[in-house]
């Protein structure tokens, strides 16, 4: 048994992958530890050696996988996210923005690639988002020419929220989750009191739409063509071949 | 091979169709940018030039598909779609009112009709509407009575959301939403301490039509004989034929 | 053809229900006319005497009906509706009480009962409600619950919201639809810094049973035998038949 | 017939259990009426004492039930959470700490496990538990990172709703329920113009997982293998016998 081989009997042991879901539970913890300033005062140096031995294991642990399965280890998308998500973790560590720091977390995320049940969870979650994007594309098309139209009409209210195209996008958008609407369309009435046409306009098209994307979510997650009735198709036809059979066999023979 | 053959092949082509979608996508940004005052000072020659090149590039491509579609252009409702969409922007270019022309970004919509995949979902949305006409009907008589009941009661409140007929519907269109009921009942409770009753009525009422209203558009979205169920009907069927035959024929003969 | 005969036939006519459905809107235009205080001052009497003479033919009309299918007449529950919407009507009328009042155009929804499709939206809504009727109570029992825990735990705060059980339970309600709920729990923070756990339990178990109780609506409106399972199995059935004939049928005589 | 017969004929007996039940609802109802300072003044001593009577006839009741069927008892998880709530209220009845007295109201959560269609109800929500937990994991994972990520970006904005991790991670549920996100984040947006990045993937992410667990509750109601199929599978099948049972036998035997 070559070395290759030992390490891939390691790195792929169910006692080992539950020693890495530990690392990336501890790391999450420590990550969120280090947002308190008053444990960052008492513990501080603790902190950031846990969060660096938990990057080094996560690189070391990532070599191992790359070692043991070569180039397989591209196939599994799954293996390119944790990539992903250990890398995003390694170049802004010593960076001097807060921003790209606090994407450190993101390693947390590792635990859905390390649990094999929320593994399932979002596999089955990313295969339904291709037959949305129609209807997302749509959506976005509406926000769109609403904002344009709505920047328009109401850019001259003197309204924050609709002070230029970008802030009227925002505001559809709000509008679509249904967040508040009635408080910006009263605000605007105020001086423009025909403004409640474009807001029942653009709420029944939205809201249409957007509940046509949900029920093509749920369309997506019940296949049409459901087991049971695969397994009656297949019981049906071999009933006919069996019928077949009798009707072309000669009688004697029978 | 015709003029008219030959403008039929480059307007029903693909690459003239990608052309079309090319233009109604830089068209889309340029009215997106002529909403901003700063680039409209700094290129606003440009843009309103580009604004009515397009718009010169879709008339004369109506143009086209109607002389190379003769009557049948009119056959296809998507047509239409276009002719509606170009006409809208035509008319009010030249004119004073802003409302008007701020319709003009309704030509960004041809990108439903140029756009197969968006075609077909739009397709979709409107095939369901007219299983909903009942329950909508339904609604709007629910808001036309429960706002006469209102403004009966709460008239003399004070509160401008129920100060008129118009005024209250759009209330209640709002509280059937639940955007924000809560704060409309509570202000009306500080004078007339029975309010809830109405509201606490109105919402159960409404949002049970609503919900129902949810689910005709996901029972008519789920149709009730799927494509399996179709074969399996039809296999059963050829089955029964054959052995109908296998009774009817003479044993000889078999 | 007796009186009785003739009577009926008039009252069942297509003719006559549209008449009828026509004196219902132009009734409830009237009523929503009457909301507003200018065309009361310009038209009052008008509009009172257009709305005495809808009662007027609304009771004949009931009369008629009831003259005409004798005790039938109260087999069809939407004959008992239309009863009990024009007597709400017709006892108020000279009231003093502008609430009873405001209760006469409930006589709009009468075309509920005139228009088939709508009767039939609505039969269906009505027929979906028994089956709700066991979480329906948990969702009551919940609130009551709830309400007399949070009553308990907030009374003291100085928050109007909790000030009593029936404060409480509407509060309660509120959180239950999702509206404001995060103000609510935002203002008892300042003075009870844990508020937070109860509004997590209860929106939790709230909001999952409500879930629970719109899939059973769901549910309820796709029955489970589908028309084509039916024939499919009806199909299967004859087939199973005519085997069985071929089986039991003497050789030479088939 | 010996005492236990005795005793379990009558605890199981239908006039005995519907008893029960009215001692569980007047009890809720003395409860609910001691939140009532006004009345707690006025028979503050009655209702104690109606509380205190309905709690020790519970304890008889439970202890009968348990002398009746001994082990069997905790068979049922039912009995189990009968005990459970009668402790919860037995413990604190004296106690000092009004938190753990109102308590004392899950008393009236009993009437659950004594009407039997409230008991299937709530049996099958619980049921419907098992399968949500993956995606209920995700979305505390998503709670949590999105929690760290954001108190990192936010902390020094000032707003109290960021301060702290906890406060960061209750924050981004109220956003995550959709109530009133818009008015965090164009709060934050005073401070930091690109908050609104953070919010829109945040509440497509979030908002995309809680549609997708919805899903899951409603695909996991309906069940996949639907009694017709089952039957009609049962048919077809037995019909595959009957054919092969044609094919095998000897000529003349049939």
């Amino acid at each position: 048994m070559s070395l290759r081989d030992r390490v891939r009997d390691v790195v792929d042991g169910r006692r080992f992958q539950r020693f890495v879901i530990g690392v990336i539970v501890v790391n999450a913890v420590v990550l969120g530890c280090e947002t308190s300033a008053a444990l960052v005062a008492a513990h501080g140096d603790l902190l950031a050696a846990l969060d660096r031995t938990a990057l080094v294991f996560f690189v070391l642990e990532l070599v191992a996988r790359l070692y043991a399965h070569r180039t397989r280890f591209f196939r599994d998308p799954w293996n390119a996210f944790d990539l992903a998500v250990v890398a995003v973790s390694v170049f802004p560590a010593a960076g001097p923005l807060s921003v790209l720091r606090s994407l450190r977390v993101l390693r947390a995320l590792r635990l859905v690639s390390a649990v094999p049940s929320m593994r399932r969870v979002v596999t089955a979650l990313v295969r339904s988002v291709p037959g949305l994007l129609s209807l997302t594309g749509l959506l976005v098309l509406l926000l769109y020419v609403g904002g344009v139209v709505a920047v328009n009409l109401f850019r001259h209210s003197g309204d924050p929220r609709f002070a230029d195209l970008g802030s009227t996008v925002l505001t559809l958008f709000q509008v679509t989750t249904g967040d508040g609407w009635s408080d910006v369309m009263r605000d605007l009435m105020a001086t423009q009191p025909l403004a409640w046409v474009f807001f029942l306009v653009y709420l029944l098209v939205g809201t249409f739409t957007v509940l046509n994307l949900f029920i093509a979510v749920v369309c997506g997650a019940m296949e049409p063509e459901s087991p049971p009735d695969r397994m009656l198709l297949d019981e049906v036809r071999a009933l006919r071949e069996e019928v077949r059979a009798l009707r072309l066999a000669p009688v004697g023979d029978r």
